[in-house]
């Protein structure tokens, strides 16, 4: 029995639902931020962050900080880039945009490789962009949340790698780190950042990283200060350091109830192997991507290999819209999303599937959804051409 | 009966112990941070603070944002200030000290005006600082954590608007919001930095904030773009203001679960005359002064004006280690903090005494610290001379 009061299921890209133990965690009596027992929950959760990224290189460095998704572009753009740096931006929805802002905002020159919608800069033009001009580092969204487009690490890096190996290779991992397929170490990633409430499967308020030695050096070897206090690898590297040996240490407060939930949702994700959470979140997909088509329904992400695992952007039909569509679904006890993507934002809709709506058997999240889904548009007088 | 198992009283300067209710509300189910739901419960918590904050004026403008305490020195740093502005940060022990690095990070001229360990800079020398240079803020720590001094805000505020009107008064309130009276209108205050995990009740990860009208025309009037993208008045200020008219709006993800349970703890706050809350503080304060006093020990604020009522800082006596006398005091079932404020650390330690441990009359939290404050002195050896 769940000990979570009926709600309707929270299926958009993020906050998802969370298992039982890990909100109960978040109710967690206070401790002392220093104290033994808080020291050594927060070591283990950095030390599981290494499994979950898939990396036993001791020069990586994770970092939990009380933040969002959002802290981690900050991390990226005040420590590892510098003032007048440039930086190439893969482009596949809003958060790109967003991502190149913040390096504006550190005076780090953004340059944008953008694609249509629905589909993501290709190999060749990448390689161009890097033979054109030295990059500091190159950012990547793993998993567009506004448009569900999944884009390809491994031969990307390795193409970074070959052409331009000085450039760190820098992933946006919010909407796809605990669903998608991630070898840190294998694939030579520089940087992944992402956020709790996510496919992490914790309430928001945090801000999850994990750096290469690579990126360290680069770090230490800036010739100016970092640009942010509060995001200041100079700051937080050597808590994170103390913390993950279980020595006391203090540069700001971390929160001792989201860094047991954090502690609690890992601790379920490493008690399997992760190829089969991964596998599990791929077959999901696939069932809800199948009877999205045959609602006669597109999704933004046309080529398959281009569709993310953890969420579905799904085309409207004609004459269904959304703010009538949504809230009719919600009255079904299932929430989507809106869409994101500023020029197409009313045309589409968002289903997030990732955490425990998809990999816990007791839950029928999904199969409710894709009957609300079905229910919904027909009630909305649509039908299949 | 309280929800939460036996533990010891957490009795530092923050973290503190938590309400039942407060707690309960952090493993709120899973909602939409864009939903109709959780978009009310934010807005009140904003309409919440404005009452905590005594403001009524409409131009003051409330921020609740993922972080710690310490993001709100790059709200301010970040968006009050400009690259090369001069600024003068009062200087009560280890805080100012970060806040001033603060500003640096971010082009900011910080000059400390110091005084002695235990006491605080007074208004002639402020006055006169304040004659020698156009500074275009002034901070002063409310409590300074590290060694529990009070500074008067009130008398402070008056002379900087008369000395210097342009001058922004800005507080570190981390550790006096929800136990030391402010009178954000009345004072004159521009900006009461803050975070959740102390007087106020809510576990961390929250920075809160409230700035004043002008502070406000201070940030729009900006020549440079701000110098932070997470920290940015610039993308958060819209989002606080939709939020608070019940408008969905999205910067980056809040977190529902802690935003329900600053909820709860404001409604808890809010449901007695705050002048009682302040007079309960006091009250207690008082009686942990008296205590301490009797066993013939000393505190860091020597002068009885400059004391804070939501902690107290205790010289050890020279016999007794607080490396031996904490953890005995641990036994005995309470968490004191040990010394901060780098030049005297090991000499004292510091009793919170904030929040429900003070204000529910069910806890005996204080009674007992007192208690076995006087046994573990004795068990060390010590006696009053
Ligand atoms: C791909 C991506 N990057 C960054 C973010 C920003 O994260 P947050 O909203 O937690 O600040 C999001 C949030 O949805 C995201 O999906
Ligand atoms: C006076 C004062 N200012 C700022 C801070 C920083 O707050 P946080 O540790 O929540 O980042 C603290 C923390 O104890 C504090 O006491």
């Amino acid at each position: 029995m769940s000990s979570q009061p009926n709600h309707p299921a929270l299926l958009i890209p993020g906050p998802i639902e969370f298992d039982d133990a890990v909100l109960q965690s978040m109710s967690h009596y206070s401790e002392s931020h220093v104290g033994a027992p808080f020291v050594a929950t927060f070591s283990e959760t950095l030390s599981m962050l290494r499994k979950l990224f898939q990396t036993t290189d001791p020069s990586s460095q994770p970092f939990v900080i009380s933040g969002s998704g959002t802290l981690g572009w900050d991390l990226v753009a005040a420590n590892l880039a510098e003032p007048g740096d440039d930086v190439l931006v893969l482009h596949t929805g809003y958060f790109a945009d967003s991502f190149a802002d913040c390096f504006e905002t550190y005076g780090v020159k953004a340059t944008q490789l953008k694609a249509p919608i629905g589909s993501r800069p290709q190999l060749p033009e990448i390689e161009k962009a890097l033979k054109e001009k030295k990059y500091k580092l190159l950012t990547v969204t793993h998993v567009d949340t506004s448009t569900g487009v999944l884009s390809e690490l491994k031969a990307l890096s390795e193409m970074v790698h070959r052409v331009s190996p000085e450039t760190l290779v820098i992933v946006d991992g919010v909407c796809s780190v605990g669903c998608e397929e991630i070898e840190f170490d294998k694939w030579q990633l520089d940087g992944v950042i992402t956020a709790s409430q996510k496919a992490i499967g914790c309430p928001a308020g945090l801000s999850i990283s994990m750096f290469s030695g690579r990126a360290v050096k680069t770090f230490q070897s800036r010739k100016t200060p970092p640009g942010s206090y509060f995001a200041s690898f100079k700051n937080w590297m050597p808590i994170m350091q103390n913390y993950e040996a279980k020595k006391a240490s203090y540069f700001a407060t971390p929160s001792p109830q989201l860094i047991h939930a954090l502690h609690t949702s890992l601790t379920q994700i490493l008690s399997r192997p992760l190829a089969e959470r991964f596998a599990t979140h791929r077959e999901t997909s696939q069932k809800i991507k199948k009877a999205v088509t045959d609602l006669g329904l597109k999704q933004l992400a046309s080529d398959a290999a281009d569709q993310a695992n953890g969420m579905t952007a799904i085309y409207l039909p004609e004459n269904v819209k959304a703010p009538e569509l949504l809230p009719n679904l919600l009255k079904k006890g299932v929430i989507f999303a809106g869409g994101l993507h500023k020029e197409i934002a009313a045309k589409y809709i968002r289903f997030g599937h990732m955490g425990v709506s998809v990999t816990d058997p007791k839950r029928d999240d999904i199969d409710r959804a894709i009957q609300a889904l079905q229910n919904g548009l027909s009630e909305a007088g649509y039908q299949k051409a």
